[in-house]
């Protein structure tokens, strides 16, 4: 059924140069080759080569969403406060929703993630055990008021996603529906021709246990994980958990006082001192919901304040201010150390029990040497907070782990009975007793899944589609006059008429050079060129990524392409 | 591909009873069928089986688009205030837009229709006459805060919408636009399977010029309109002009003054004088743009707000208050007459050059015969302003009109330049100078159709969908235990292997009665039941619309569905 697309008759202006305010590989080529145009700050039009592209990704999605039993619906965009209220991330979203009121002055967001509203769908619709387990899914347009939206489509405000969530009456079954959705997500990430790694997370706003990330390594990726050369293991950095350092093996003697004036940062002291950095230990201090909090980590590592943020959320994270020092004397500035500290104390594992230390001595101008971890100070919480670095440990297997950029394409969520418990979401259980309900959430950034294949597939010369995803499954040139065109628009029907999607370029007045550099940019994977031996009936076909070409007769060509 | 959908898996749970708040058939039955949800006042939730039938509109709306040519894209909902404000519209729509600002304070909007912001990327693509004419749609979510959204989908706050956009440099091409967007919506409500009438329509807040709506009568409908049982006359009443009547053949007599207390109506006025209210000038004063204006009609005719509101936008029409009365003591309320007025006084066509009439002597209590239109007063502009009445005269044949009401689905509009004035959208023209593009404007509201089927087909039994529509071929019921859901189950597969979309009544433990009031309320039009014979492999194939029901072998059934 498809029709021949003339590039006459497209809607598609192609630019030769990037535009200014592009970044990264897949904003500059998806601008240059005419698939998406910027409206405003972190909102797209899709143009028609690029609605091809996310229609073909959508597919994609809903035939394996399809496979696994997922059922398709569609909630609205724009929704009532009172179920955010009563989860709580009306307020927890914070200047990421966007909030607006109604005529009469109702308060309402436009959705940014749909635990909510499907909560309540399914506790109107499902009543009994025999309803669930249930899985329901939608392609739709989200919502984040980003303070940066910028790489084009890969972080918008406005956006494509498909999220689903899964209603379950036991762990075992949300376990059961969490595998369902992570091999649909392999599947599809597959078939989507997309390079990705499946890593550990956090769950961060979304509450719950269990959760995993997507990422297709880029450049362009805004976030970071650790590989392992050696065994499987990846994590997000956030999600990194390093293993306790084992002791110390020697006892250290007692702890001396060393005057070392004007040494307030790690590298004035250990400079001073002549040690490493790895030999002293650093204390930061923060507020946590308001209350001053040191954070031990060894002098040579970062203390990671969004993997803090992370552990301790609800609970909100700043750094401490002058004003907080002044309030606090017995805090010295730059001389902090945890022994005789009468607040609370969190120290990444490394400052394990029995290991020693050079820190603050809570004196202007001294530090302390064989400051030993329970027996001078006790640590009231270890949690993982140091910026993960590269070489550090492999927690599986000990190896020095690899960092690399990557893009959130997909999450996957065991969230439990967050969700549930807030709107009493419980089914009559077999016993005749009201069972509580456990749920998953699992998202694809769909309109996100054009930008990360873009920056995985793209050269130089363009943009360079798998073929299920591209806007069109050969690209027909006609590079000459009156002959070449009357063969190109003659093959296209041919290609056509055995169901290829095909796009031909018979732009008069165009020159074959114009012609051959869009279709480059552009990026469908075979190029057929119809020029020199058109009176022959020989054309040329071509590989888009691996530019090999051949003469073949449009016979050959033909059965080549619909092979 | 299409896999068997099994009702025990399928979220949607039917009702016996009507939702308390909803009054129109579609409303009850997309209710009680399990098809769509309310989230909030005119915000709704498509369930699996309502996502099916709204995919089923759009898939043939995409279709007829692509017929004509029309290129489809995806364009934002949320867009920013500035390209609104320089066409009027951020003012003009009041408060049935809905307006958000972002984190830093900037102005937004959700989008009601785009005629701007296509009008911005037509101008960014297309810069030569070559590259027109282009027709551009989009299936895509819209928002208008209506102030009764109320009937369930069919006028709802958030909804889909197909709005299609045409670019012509020359007014014969926007003419050509039109014919091709028209013929397509022929084709498209063709074959939905809705009954429609196209209408000539007021083009009211879009401006532009030729308008006509696609009416699907139904007694739910929001919109009247005037039908001629004689010719093809068909217009919304807000758009139905008639011709000025014939004076008056006789020479009447002088102005006479009548003392008549209490006579502020015409009623009691006709009743005092024993005449005929058609004898009567009623003058309605309202204020336009402030400005105090009298408006007449015969006194047995209503004035037509809407209509006069239509014909004075952008201006503003209200009633005026007994303050406006307090104000101006030469204007006797219910006493008030055109002869001697020193005010605007616009007129139905009706009070025609030398009719004569008995209307108020602007003296309490007092009115005036003989008031000849021309001699004693004039009239500043004719319009049409009355409420049509059933059995008014066609404009086109003289024959006595029907009145009906009917649900709007569809609108197209010849806009011409007004959006290509506002953002000065020129493209090169043929002879080298910058010529200004002309635009159409098209919509069809595809969540609405879903209400406007349900309306038109639905019947006391629930649902009756036209095939193509319909979430499902056929709906198999297993009417029985073991033996019926076997025979039920083999041949749903063996429809499905035929490409038949089958829906399959498994469910454990509920009664074949419980399953045939769900199978007609979803309104399936084919319902195959494996009830009594089924150990003779006979079957039930009951047609849903017409009731007729006729036993067959398996295989007698299957042929019959797959023909």
């Amino acid at each position: 059924m498809s029709q021949v697309q003339r590039m006459s008759r497209l809607m598609v202006k192609t630019l030769r140069d990037d535009p200014a305010d592009a970044e990264t590989l897949s904003h500059k080529l998806l601008v240059r080759a005419g698939y998406v145009r910027r409206t405003s700050a972190g909102i797209w039009s899709w143009l028609p080569l690029g609605k091809k592209v996310l229609d073909n990704i959508s597919r994609v999605v809903r035939e394996e969403m399809d496979a696994i039993g997922a059922q398709e619906v569609l909630l609205p965009a724009l929704l009532p406060r009172e179920p955010y209220e009563a989860s709580g991330r009306w307020e927890e979203y914070g200047d990421l929703l966007f909030r607006l009121k109604d005529r009469k002055g109702a308060d309402y967001l436009l959705g940014p993630t749909h635990e909510e509203i499907f909560t309540q769908v399914v506790k109107d619709q499902c009543t009994s055990y025999k309803d669930l387990p249930v899985m329901l899914y939608q392609i739709q347009t989200k919502y984040r008021d980003e303070a940066r939206p910028r790489s084009g489509v890969l972080r918008g405000r406005e956006f494509q996603m498909k999220d689903s969530y899964s209603f379950d009456t036991t762990d075992e079954g949300l376990v059961e529906s969490y595998a369902l959705h992570r091999a649909a997500y392999q599947k599809i990430f597959a078939r989507l021709g997309l390079d990705f790694r499946i890593v550990s997370a956090v769950s961060g706003a979304m509450g719950g246990s269990a959760s995993e990330e997507f990422l297709a390594p880029a450049a362009a990726g805004e976030d970071t994980f650790v590989d392992c050369p050696a065994c499987d293991y990846a994590a997000n950095t956030e999600a990194v958990t390093f293993a306790a350092t084992v002791p110390a093996a020697v006892e250290p003697g007692p702890v001396e006082e060393l005057d070392t004036p004007d040494t307030p940062t790690i590298e004035t002291l250990a400079a001073h001192l002549g040690v490493p950095a790895s030999a002293t230990l650093k204390n930061l201090l923060v507020k946590i919901d308001g209350e001053i909090t040191a954070v031990g980590v060894p002098g040579d590592r970062e203390v990671d304040l969004g993997k803090l943020g992370e552990h301790l959320a609800p609970a909100v994270v700043e750094l401490v201010t002058a004003e907080d020092f002044e309030d606090r004397p017995e805090l010295v500035r730059g001389y902090v150390g945890p022994q005789g500290l009468k607040i609370r104390y969190i120290a990444d594992p490394r400052i394990a029990l029995g290991t020693a230390w050079i820190t603050g001595a809570n004196k202007p101008g001294t530090h302390a040497r064989n400051v030993v971890c329970g027996r001078d100070f006790e640590v009231d919480d270890y949690l993982d907070v140091v910026v993960v670095e590269e070489g550090d440990p492999c927690p599986a297997c000990g190896t020095g782990l690899k960092l690399d950029r990557a893009i959130e394409i997909g999450h996957i969520f065991q969230l439990g009975r967050k969700y549930a418990d807030t709107f009493q979401l419980d089914v009559l259980g077999q016993q005749g007793k009201p069972v509580r309900v456990t749920m998953g959430s699992y998202g694809i950034g769909v309109s996100r899944a054009v930008a990360a294949l873009a920056e995985q597939s793209a050269d130089e010369q363009g943009l360079c589609w798998p073929r299920e995803i591209a806007p069109a499954d050969v690209h027909v040139v006609a590079a000459g006059k009156a002959l070449q065109t009357e063969l190109a628009l003659d093959v296209s029907e041919q290609l056509s008429a055995a169901g290829l999607r095909v796009l031909v370029d018979e732009r008069p007045g165009v020159s074959p050079g114009v012609k051959f550099t869009d279709a480059e940019l552009i990026g469908v994977p075979k190029i057929l060129v119809a020029g020199r031996r058109s009176a022959e009936g020989v054309v040329e076909l071509k590989d888009r990524r691996t530019g090999e070409r051949e003469e073949l007769t449009v016979a050959e060509a033909i059965s080549r392409l619909t092979a």
